[in-house]
């Protein structure tokens, strides 16, 4: 049941330490502690190092890296993994510039990530090397679609074998694989795209579900994830007159903090492929 | 038409690079994700080198600058300028540090930019090599009134000629120049200074508007300017009993979210100078 | 009375530069801007040496700290008090990190602080070397409740004596004293422990306080606390259907963008102890 790992982040409130962009870091914040969990940041190699240890799970989010965080990326990140935390890549932009790609490249080889969670083109990137991007928005040639969906779940299955990761790629439809099991997630507007941040909130909120539910990493990603669209699907239905995209990021971490497991298990849309 | 700008915007979606301050910078990208164009924020010089070339413009803003992000402003901004990409120049601050004021200067003198946006005081810094601050507010002393209009409206063409680029100087009134031709502009409202960051969502949509309008950057930039005036109009009659500052932000970027041009045509409160 | 320090802000609008975290740094700005006061933010060593000359106040906040910030606390941070401005030091995570406790334990020693505010985890490890945390929240063990008020409140005015400074320990009761005088404050919601930023915006605030009631830092401090606390009940009841977390931050700036002397004294709750 997708609310029982809600139930679990609420019950438990993971302690969660992202290194992330300052573009959307507030947003990533509130986002957590809107689905029951709690934030630290910090990005300073030594302090990084030493805060990761007294969290549950690290979110790693290369959106705008520097020398400085990125070998606190390196340090805090390795120290989660042998302390057996929750480790969760955000690889933002990798495909768009050499830097982006080659850290998010050499943190999966010296960093057991738990899960990956990225857009179409920066999955691409990491799993063939190549991938088009439009910044650090997908290229529309990446978008996964009705027609293409069953040889994409084979494709984020296959680099979750690779990587050893729950991988999700979110987009229109949203798929989260492991190896052996893939889910296809339909809940999400379109509008969602016009706001900075929805995949970092999303991926700080799934550093804490997969923290609450350890042994059962894939459903809580697959939980994380349907509740961020179904947040986007319930923010825009509370939408008023004249309001826009500002108003709406602020309407769907609303809708975070008020979900509860009911709304979570009535409003999810997926399907389980293979 | 300004509403044409305002269309070639949403049509063509330029992706817009910021070098920008950390304390607006959320705004910035959700303006100009209202405004129809895509953002993206890098600057670790090495990225924001690679980052730019797939850009169409870049805004550097100074507001929070450090020798690390001065670096990749003159790097991106001297590739910017190569590629032909439109380049714009905020001085956040320029006369409240030397630090601003020469980082500003030297900007000016390396790159060539197609657009320079500030305040009273910051234009006064760049053009005379003085003016009075407050901070990284305008001093009351340099404010555009109707009186002094004329006056600065030939003081802004003259740094528009000098400095080659359309200049904008914001505030109650609004003056947007090139040499030979002066917008004044009387959208706006005076509660958008209890906003921390209109002048920053502002050029972030300039720099996106210029790139949309290649040819016609000075209408560009006006049509930008009331449009920016014009959700202050706007957002402030959407406001509900007992909401403040921090709302009212919301509903400025919700504003341009949902502006169309007729609506921009409208509302534009100009006359042209000279 | 309250109300005349808060009238004293908003008649004087001291500039408050802020050295602080990227995580909260714009709600930061829009509390200030809504208290009635400026907030500008430099932290490059020598931009935040020059820049603070030009103030009235100095906030340091330690929550992203790094090594070229924290050069920039204690630049800027001495230089203020040379200066007589205001001065006010936030702990964000002291105890939770080495680097943290240093840093702070340091800052005050170089820097003579007019006011330190911190949760009950922060003040405890500042005054007596030791303290638990929940990462930036207080741990439970360290809240003040009822029965150890009387306690709690010799332990906060022992520590201002020692450190000379106005002392804010903020909770779900916050004790706001100097060396011999203590209020007790019972303003606030416990929700608003679940928006990121409150304390840090109250920092900014009560460093406009001090700023603008010179030689009545105490009861400055205890008006700005009560103010934040008010605002936070305000904006709960300005809450509509369906808001949680994100619109709840909005409506507590609103709620001090609309404040008033008369609100102010009407609403505080406080006692003064000994």
């Amino acid at each position: 049941m997708l609310s029982t790992c809600l139930e679990n982040v609420r019950a438990s409130s993971p302690l969660v330490h992202s290194i992330t962009n300052y573009v959307t870091v507030n947003d990533v914040a509130n986002a957590i502690l809107a689905a029951g969990a709690s934030p630290i940041m910090a990005d300073e190699p030594e302090d990084a190092y030493e805060i990761t240890a007294i969290c549950n799970a690290i979110n790693i989010n290369i959106g705008t890296l520097n020398s400085r965080t990125i070998e606190s990326m390196f340090r805090a990140g390795k120290r989660a993994s042998e302390l057996g935390h929750a480790t969760l890549l955000d690889p933002v932009g990798a495909g768009a510039s050499s830097l982006r790609t080659n850290t998010a490249v050499n943190l999966m080889k010296e960093i057991k990530f738990d899960v990956i969670r990225g857009n179409a083109s920066e999955i691409k990137t990491l799993a063939l090397g190549s991938g088009k991007t439009h910044g650090v928005d997908a290229d529309k040639a990446d978008a996964v679609n009705d027609s293409n969906l069953a040889f994409m779940a084979g494709f984020v299955k296959d680099f979750a074998r690779n990587s050893g990761a729950v991988v999700a790629l979110t987009g229109a439809i949203d798929i989260v694989a492991e190896g052996g099991k893939c889910y296809a997630i339909r809940n999400g507007r379109a509008e969602m795209g016009r706001i900075t941040g929805t995949g970092c909130m999303l991926s700080g909120i799934m550093a804490a579900f997969a923290a609450a539910n350890p042994g059962n990493v894939l459903e809580a990603c697959a939980a994380a994830v349907c509740m961020m669209g179904l947040a986007g699907e319930i923010g825009y239905s509370n939408l008023q007159n004249n309001e826009g995209n500002a108003t709406y990021r602020n309407r769907i971490i609303d809708a975070i903090y008020n979900m509860t497991g009911e709304i979570l298990d009535r409003g999810a849309k997926y399907e389980i492929i293979g």
